[in-house]
């Protein structure tokens, strides 16, 4: 029996040391992870995806723990994906979130993954697409990517989401004003965390606020009249009966209050996440995330194709060679030896 | 007289108004960018090229704001570029290190240009080279490339500096043992700045027995018999004695102490900076990451010239959102159709 039989052999009886194996495999794109990965396509899209973003210090992972334990209580598998962008700097406080953790990974129907962006070969998104298609494959029912909130990473997870859920604390709020572009535009799902704190309803309000500004511009108008706070409540009022009446052909972020330490508002947003799923499925916008996706997918399979076959070429990499003392020279530019590279590699590229 | 013609003129005539227009064209992609690159590239390796990086709030901007009055008082211009990983939660802290330059951005020998993830089109980091190569073909002396020090921004900002000054803050000490690796592969010179607070000095040592470890593990095993101060004090003579004795074959990263609110200890880092420099020229370690950064420039070259020519192609679009329906019902792999794609776009990828 191969390597590969044996995976799939374990993958159908659902024995979860095999997820470890095949998801190295694929991060470290060894010998064989394109043939795995394509055996198992046809079985994608039964997971849920969610996206779990916010900046350092949100409690990012007592939520994602608590939503686990919520989601094992309603009989659901569960697969963690822990995205680290290695950086010199933030590396240590992750370290200790991802602890916390802990509880939950003895868990048999919990599979917990960290990626960091060493040793993924493909990339970081790359790499994390990969694993969530592995989960996907082996049948695990909701998939929690989760992100440390510094970079282009949520931009980039948000893409591989069905859901992303956004979550800040009160303290995120002196910022929140500068920050609103990126975040209207990745959140499906808002959660204030360590609700208990103070600030918690200013924050709440502020994102209500500018997703009521999102929503319909024109009432800003008014603010001039009634002054900022009346003019606040008023959006507030048109956001809150919007959200009310939504029946599932449009969506506004809903804002969910959570005390993550303390399990609080679990079952709530879990709730809130069902419903955009719901509304997802309703709308016809899940079919089109995930096209999206599967587009998306083949492009960086296609660009890291081209890289591999043309940087693992050893003679492409002696003809590049022999180009640099002109470079050096300055006798010949990059973009006249990328060409000639080019023109010379049509066959390495086309495979 | 064509844009570029005047371009060319202008940056001939040291025009400093000149420089913007080029790094616009440059980050845009704008038709004719490869052109002016290809002029100016035989100019290119006059300018030095500094990379700044470090933990957010180490002071890195006051640090190089400092520097640059500086450099300006020995009769040197400055280019600064101010690389800006765009973050939806990291946004707004950013700002406001970026006001305090307002004072050096009046001076004529002085250029500043953010560059920020969104809005360039080959990515940060190739926007971050094509921008210093501008500044370099202009003529500036110096250039800072300064990162806010998340994500993997500072290890590709280091490539593509001479030298790599890596900025803490007594505050950074508790969290320094796990992050040795990445910081060690990338300083060339330490600064500890705010270092009137209370554990500058303790960090100043952590960073230099840190230093020792790579520069002799054997050390360590006398940590057992005299406990670990003992063991450090050791190591610390060792490492300075080799410091002192440095004669430009090797390198270990001096860790200097600023105030860079104050202006203190500016002329002693510039001096250490200098003295790297030199060494870099010395051991012939300049012309190698110098030859270094021209190949990964090419490689960078070739993979956005690829991605235009595929990606830009109207026909290979509407070939691929063919496939999306065979994806979607998973009778096709993203595998076979990225091979199916490259197979039908050699002629298109050569150029």
């Amino acid at each position: 029996m191969s390597i590969h039989d044996r995976l799939f052999a374990d993958f159908a009886a659902g024995k979860k040391a095999a997820l470890a194996r095949a998801i190295s495999i694929v991060e470290n794109h060894r010998a064989g992870f394109e043939e795995l990965l394509s055996t198992w396509h046809p079985l994608l899209g039964r997971a849920r995806r969610l996206g779990v973003t916010g900046p350092p210090g949100a409690g990012k992972s007592t939520l994602t723990t608590g939503m686990t334990r919520a989601l094992r209580a309603q009989g659901l598998t569960v697969g963690i994906i822990a995205v680290d962008p290695t950086s010199p700097f933030t590396g240590g406080a992750l370290l200790g979130d991802r602890i916390r953790m802990e509880d939950i990974a003895l868990d048999p129907g919990v599979y917990i993954r960290s990626l960091a962006t060493r040793g993924s070969l493909g990339g970081l998104s790359a790499a994390t697409r990969e694993a969530c298609d592995v989960l996907d494959a082996f049948g695990i029912d909701r998939i929690l990517i989760e992100t440390v909130g510094v970079g282009q990473s949520e931009l980039d997870v948000a893409r591989m989401a069905d859901t992303s859920l956004v979550v800040l604390v009160p303290e995120s709020g002196d910022s929140i004003q500068t920050l609103k572009a990126g975040l209207m535009e990745i959140a499906d799902v808002f959660a204030v965390n360590k609700a208990d704190r103070p600030g918690a309803d200013r924050l709440r309000n502020e994102i209500e606020v500018m997703l009521g500004m999102r929503a319909g511009a024109v009432m800003r108008d008014d603010s001039t009249h009634h002054g900022v706070d009346l003019s606040q409540n008023n959006i507030l009022r048109q956001v809150r009966a919007a959200v009310a009446a939504d029946d599932l052909a449009s969506w506004t972020p809903p804002v969910l209050r959570t005390v993550a330490a303390r399990d609080e508002g679990i079952t709530e947003l879990l709730a809130a996440l069902d419903r955009h799923f719901a509304y997802l499925e309703a709308s016809g916008k899940l079919r089109e995330r995930r096209l999206l996706r599967l587009r998306e997918r083949v492009v960086e399979v296609v660009e890291e194709k081209v890289r591999r076959r043309l940087w693992d070429d050893a003679d492409t990499a002696r003809w590049l060679e022999s180009r640099l003392p002109l470079l050096e020279a300055g006798t010949a530019t990059p973009f006249a030896i990328a060409d000639d590279l080019l023109a010379r590699s049509a066959s390495l590229i086309s495979g």
